[in-house]
């Protein structure tokens, strides 16, 4: 496949997602729980979106292999596997807000070499190669490059929830909070593509799954920034993630969640 | 002013503000910092947004009164005040995320008749007048109207920070909070509006202005829901804020946060 054929196949797995998912979004249909105990909730619009993009990877590279939230993994001996999470920031979804997105990924012989974040109801696109990273939508077609932030003071930082650290994790959290200038909870995957926008300098976050970043890695090292484990290891297998715009501001916030 | 009239006016206020704030939503221009400690941003784009309003008001109904985050109260006596908040949200302004809007709200001798919600870059208002309540925007022209909730159990709520509340206050939330089905952070204005479509059941805010919460008022009522203080007193004051679309959501909620 050519480099304007590949493009063009990440843009068709991002428009059959937004064409599965949107029906369902800000209606009360098709909610159901998938955990038995807390709240983990998948919509109908989940497996939608994931089976319309395996199909159409199926069909068009046969030998592909696949991890996927809502359907888990197939062919992942293939020197080529995508990483689909249809609808990143579920809990978004539910409440209604545009802070939700379609991730696509493609692992290269296990490495990210290539993401995409769809958001549908805002029609926005942010993908990267890990070389570069582009935004398209509303504000037009712009190169996404994060932002100089000298010190982890200056650092405005982006997690989920607080209520996602506990134990350590969470007191480091804390520490970190303490020292950075301001936090701003709840941007799930649209956080991530702020920090590569150049809005936000540090995004902190746990308990992570391979689906929630393979598809952000090249995008936020397209744009010039850093993501890695907690411990500066490669933050493609999730769990604990650190994300900066700065590389300052990555050390920095990498020496204070990891003090003792 | 005829009915018809006044909706068109209003619409035009929330255009004017929408084209003086949008040229700096998503760049790193204007931002400074308003509070001497901590961190409350305001941008030009605060400035401009409520200076525009502010003149086509002045010009159009030059008896009626303003009150605006920006530049204070002129003629609180009056019969008609209208109450502005150019960027509800700031935070959620400068990281890039699109849950910010233009709060427009309008007291009739001092309770409030109308209100909109206007958000720019998703292109969708809210508005409704406590009778009822519409949004327009890319998913069309619908009524508002929350959704029933049985229990307080079932409840999803929202808060833009549970770092908003300290002593007693945050004893209280976290009271609720463990009793309720999750809890969505960084919903700022847009949230209270998903609370009037019926896709959140419930609200809890400290330390609101009354130009926080005059426009949403209109709108949440429109809409079949409540909204008061924690006490059950208006909540056009600002301060401790309850919103929730069902009530026996409402009085569930009030009771866990004022047990002893």
């Amino acid at each position: 496949m050519t480099a304007v054929d590949f493009e063009a196949f990440v843009e068709r797995l991002a428009n059959v997602a937004g064409e599965a998912v949107m029906p369902f979004f800000r209606t009360s249909i098709g909610v159901e729980n998938k955990a038995g105990r807390g709240f983990d909730p998948v919509t109908a619009a989940d497996h939608a979106g994931e089976a319309a993009m395996r199909q159409l990877i199926k069909v068009t590279f046969p030998n592909h292999g696949v991890i996927g939230e809502e359907f888990g993994s197939e062919g992942d001996g293939a020197e080529y596997v995508w990483v689909l999470d249809p609808i990143d920031g579920t809990r978004g979804f539910i409440t209604g807000l545009p802070t939700w997105g379609t991730l696509i990924g493609l692992l290269k012989s296990g490495a990210p070499v290539y993401g995409m974040m769809s958001q549908p109801f805002t029609k926005e696109r942010f993908f990267g190669d890990g070389g570069s990273a582009r935004y398209r939508g509303p504000l037009g077609d712009r190169r996404l490059r994060t932002r100089p932030c000298a010190t982890i003071e200056q650092a405005i930082m982006s997690a989920t929830s607080p209520r996602i650290f506990t134990g350590d994790d969470l007191t480091a959290f804390e520490r970190l909070e303490a020292v950075t200038r301001t936090t701003r909870y709840g941007g799930d995957c649209y956080a991530y593509c702020m920090l590569a926008a150049g809005q936000i300098d540090l995004v902190v976050e746990t308990d992570l799954k391979p689906y929630d970043i393979v598809a952000l890695i090249p995008i936020i090292e397209g744009a010039g920034g850093v993501v890695t484990d907690w411990n500066g290891g490669p933050a493609s297998n999730g769990g604990r993630v650190i994300a900066a715009g700065d590389k300052r501001v990555h050390a920095a916030a990498m020496e204070i969640l990891n003090k003792a």
